[in-house]
């Protein structure tokens, strides 16, 4: 059997899988691999359906990873597309539809290149894929729920390449090898209420919210470090509600997002935090409650034989050197790397989540090449 | 005719004259005032009612006034209430109901001092009564009309004693001289939405915003003048209502009240907010718009004759010497300052504005006794 992927690609988009919905994407999967001689095991949990896939040996000390998810974020205004986004029509060159970047397109070039691999040239190894329906919900019942039963399993990938849209703008031009962490700190300071005439007698929340989040602003993090741009910090919303001039209020809130390299730890930058909302505590009298969500910590995959692998491919179907980057938002390889050193490589992903998101049909060929060459090498 | 001030309060809280309504207050007041021998004229404007009374000659060079209202804010709520706001209720040696204190009390007391006093030792020289029933609110119709009124009339008072509540604990302890200037800076800052991940792609005014307010509630505006505490700046509110902890806001706003004494002017103020807006403006790359309302100057009648003579009284009554004061809030006494020598005294403010306003009893006729020796001594 042969695998068309720009085919499967609008295949997946016509199942309707927005998170938690399979949409009968890991079904049509499961069928697919399952013919084509991979041992197939849906791991679903909490209603989140999920698929792993295996062809060769369980354990295989060359055991070539593939990762990505099926499911796809909402349509939104749905009046603003101008096709069915669902419905994978193909015009001007290109695949339409909801999930055409990311990534169904993804799913289907690797899958394709998996099968065409093991039928043409069957390696000394395991190829293994893990595809999630919940990367683009909470994310907790999608990759982890794999790994969870891969250890249970004792099922494992050596390395593992995420076929996630990693080009900003031209194919090839970027891949990822790490992401820097990120985390939500939100604040409440509380304080006296008080007449707008007597300060004297209250103490201001907002004269402490202020300072907090001028300092917190004003202090780099880093200068950035060897594979990471410097950490960044952003003050996102700060609200206290009081419509009335002449009342000092109670309490003033403010939110903050930072996005941090290898030179810290979400618990380190919590304890900053902290220590600084204490300080300006003690200077206004005020308490200031910090709560903090860490979406992720920083993770990397140094500069080394799969990024060198993975890079050698792409220059070689593109002739384009891809940059190693660390740039941009959170992705389920965050949790492969707990696994297995990882790299994301995958097409450019400049319509993704947005209106009339679709994919150059030129690229999902040169993606499945790419896959196919980065097998051919790993097992060589 | 004698005037029990008690009684009259009374009668006076069972008008409902929440403002703009005229609630029978002002037509007690003129039938009573002209059967006792004032020339009364209704100066109504705006869909305000206001009352002007003089018992001598017109442009007498010895004119005694009073300035207060009759107008009162709304019951809040009414569930709170032990009392009906509106039945001037009598229970342990108190009186209760809207306006108790602020100021149906005060008025009554002068009322009725002034009818004692031109009945039993009638002056050579004029007594002047102005009552408005817009003080509590936008007091554009209310004592100021009452003064382009006189002005077109040739009516004037020599000195003016408004009757508000000026004791905060106890009878007797304070009268007003003069008044901070109040102001409300209302800041929008304008910057460039963006992605929390890639901050150096946006202006976030969420930074400038705490960078501007932080600096202005930090620095001193003075240290206070011969009759006038330190300035004082408060940050009243800041508010953003951005729900999306990875989106930079495009805008921020705040507001602060800035209370003022004699150093400054409304019009420097705001050229220094507006100066410092820019200068962070310029760090931040932002637009900061900053809208001004200043509710009034600071003014002040310096310790002399009238002062004396209130003082003494004061004095003389309870015991008590008064301190010479420009705290608090504002009131109509910063538009009789244009017209001629203006102190506010009254009694003790403590419940007004509150449910269950309520006043002593004997602090009523105190007042009346007060305002009498007043009277007596200022002609004598
Ligand atoms: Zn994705
Ligand atoms: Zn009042």
């Amino acid at each position: 059997m042969t695998i068309d992927p720009v085919t499967l690609t609008a295949d997946l988009i016509r199942c309707p899988s927005v998170t938690p919905e399979e949409g009968g994407a890991l079904v049509l999967l499961e069928k697919m691999l399952s013919e084509a001689g991979f041992t197939c095991t849906r791991v679903d949990r909490g209603g989140i359906a999920n698929l792993f896939a295996r062809w060769g040996d369980k354990g295989h000390a060359r055991s070539f990873g593939f990762n990505g998810h099926t499911d796809v974020v909402p349509v939104g205004d749905l009046a603003a597309w101008t096709v069915d986004p669902f419905g994978a029509e193909e015009k001007d060159g290109q695949l339409w539809g909801r999930g055409a970047t990311d990534m169904k397109s993804g799913v289907a070039a690797f899958v394709a290149a998996a099968v065409d691999f093991v039928q043409t040239t069957p390696p000394d190894g395991a190829v293994v894929i893990t595809i999630t329906g919940d990367e683009e919900g909470d994310a907790l019942d999608g990759t982890v729920a794999l790994l969870d039963w891969m250890k249970d399993n004792d099922e494992r990938m050596s390395v593992c390449l995420v076929g996630e849209p990693t080009c900003p703008n031209e194919m090839g031009e970027m891949m990822k090898i790490g992401r820097r962490g990120s985390l939500n700190a939100f604040f409440t300071v509380r304080g006296v209420q008080g007449h707008a005439a007597y300060p004297h007698r209250a103490k201001n929340p907002c004269h402490a919210l202020a300072r907090l989040m001028d300092r917190l602003a004003s202090t780099p993090l880093d200068e950035g470090s060897d594979h990471f741009d410097a950490s960044t910090l952003a003050v996102v919303t700060m609200d206290v509600g009081n419509p009335a001039t002449n009342v000092i209020p109670a309490e003033a809130k403010a939110t903050l997002n930072i996005r941090f390299n290898d030179l810290h730890s979400g618990a380190a930058l919590t304890q900053w935090l902290e220590d600084q909302a204490a300080l300006v505590d003690a200077d206004f009298g005020t308490e200031t409650e910090v709560k903090v969500k860490i979406s992720g910590e920083s993770f990397i995959t140094p500069p080394g034989d799969l990024s060198d692998l993975v890079a050698k491919s792409v220059q070689a179907e593109t002739g384009v050197t891809p940059e190693l980057s660390t740039s941009g938002g959170t992705s389920d390889a965050r949790f492969m790397q707990h696994h297995c050193p990882v790299v994301e490589f995958g097409l450019v992903g400049k319509t993704m989540h947005q209106v009339d998101e679709r994919v150059d049909i030129d690229q999902i060929r040169a993606l499945k090449a790419i896959y196919s060459r980065i097998l051919t090498d790993y097992f060589a």
